[in-house]
């Protein structure tokens, strides 16, 4: 338990690939991909899939395919064909999934989830379960590092905005300071943004990819706090809903 | 001659460590190190100093200073002791330094100039040279990266403020168009703390890294758009003049 006086640390690191410049053996790891592997993977245990296991290629999801298990695999924005499921929150808003276990690759999320392994703990954060993801942090007394996904290792709009959401309510808590220039930033550009982070997002890079594939429900839906209020968080291979909110 | 149609894009790479992700041998890269290595290069060359070496290492400085070279050294915003000049660009307003050549060595600017080395050319942006060298661009009709030096691999925000005020500017032209995020994020900040960039600055990192060795003066130097109208180009090893503004 820390003395009242110190405060836990809390850091946005905008990609994968920045992240061995902020990794720490100690610290609790918020993977982050709001559009839209994060915002799956908690409405899919929300609505009562039982767990999750992330692998990092389509080769891993294909291997379990053939084992019997339910696998969903996206890439460049869409569904991989053979596959049970794609990547939209959508899809796993369905009864026939409750206390399934299905398997999830991803292009970034699930890439970023194995970058960040060797952390204390890993957790799933997105908009979609903000409230109850700080109070859940909030009560751990680590230090944070909010992971972003990005697109293929750069940075994305989507994702630092929810870093920067984060990074502000742990703020607002008194109990967590950052001080890194990248959270100064993710904050400031949240604080732009969040009175219409649709509008906002418009002119963003990731968000005209998946205005191509008709995406605009799963857009909506990724973008609107607390609409799956669960923290996933990685016990040995699998990503299950923590008990304690 | 590029057509009419086809526009040159600029990107912001927001540190050394992601410059590979962006690296392209065919385009202009601009190292940005505003507090304070390229504020202080911007400032020599305008005030008369004929060429400045950049070398990446304190030891190298040592080895031209054993020749004879005036040597110019900082680690941790401090000058390194038993050299002839610091990072601060007052220093370089002297009228002993007209004609002469200087070598440079700082924590991460000349580091960066190394990282892009293989680019078709590379150049010197700040505020201080601002309007100059967004002329300069426009008439180059070259894709351009924004390579902020950051703090140690590290994001800072006042590389990030400057290369997007540089992206604005050439965007305004249209003669250039932005894809990724991190220039859209970084035009974003831009658009937010212009009005006051000192203010806005206050909140940041390397501002209070800084503020600490009373660099006040130093800081509103290096954050005044065009006080220093040059365009500082890496012609072998040694940065010059361009006489083309």
């Amino acid at each position: 338990m820390q003395s009242k006086d110190v405060k836990n640390t809390v850091e946005v690191c905008f990609s994968p690939h920045s992240f061995p410049l902020y990794a720490n053996e100690d610290s609790i790891v918020v993977v982050i991909d709001v559009l839209r592997a994060t915002s799956s993977i908690c409405s899919a245990l929300h609505y009562g899939v039982e767990r999750i296991l992330p692998v990092a290629s389509v080769l891993e999801a294909r291997n379990y395919q053939a084992k019997g298990f339910i696998c969903a695999a996206e890439r460049h924005a869409q569904k991989v064909e053979g596959f049970d499921l794609g990547n939209s929150p959508s899809e796993y808003h369905n009864p026939k999934l409750k206390g399934k276990v299905i398997v999830f690759t991803t292009t970034n999320g699930t890439q970023a989830i194995r970058v960040a392994r060797e952390a204390y703990r890993i957790v799933i954060g997105s908009f979609v379960n903000l409230t109850v993801l700080c109070n859940w942090l909030s009560h751990q007394h680590k230090n944070i590092i909010l992971l972003c996904s990005g697109w293929k290792d750069l940075f994305n709009i989507e994702d630092t905005l929810c870093a920067g959401a984060i990074a502000q309510k742990l703020e607002q808590t008194n109990l967590f300071e950052a001080h890194h220039d990248s959270t100064f930033a993710a904050k400031s550009l949240y604080e732009l943004a969040h009175k219409d982070l649709i509008q906002f997002m418009e002119n963003s890079s990731h968000f005209k990819r998946l205005e191509k594939f008709n995406l605009a429900e799963d857009v909506k839906y990724c973008l609107t706090p607390d609409l799956a209020p669960v923290v996933p968080i990685l016990e040995g291979n699998y990503l299950i809903a923590s008990k304690n909110k």
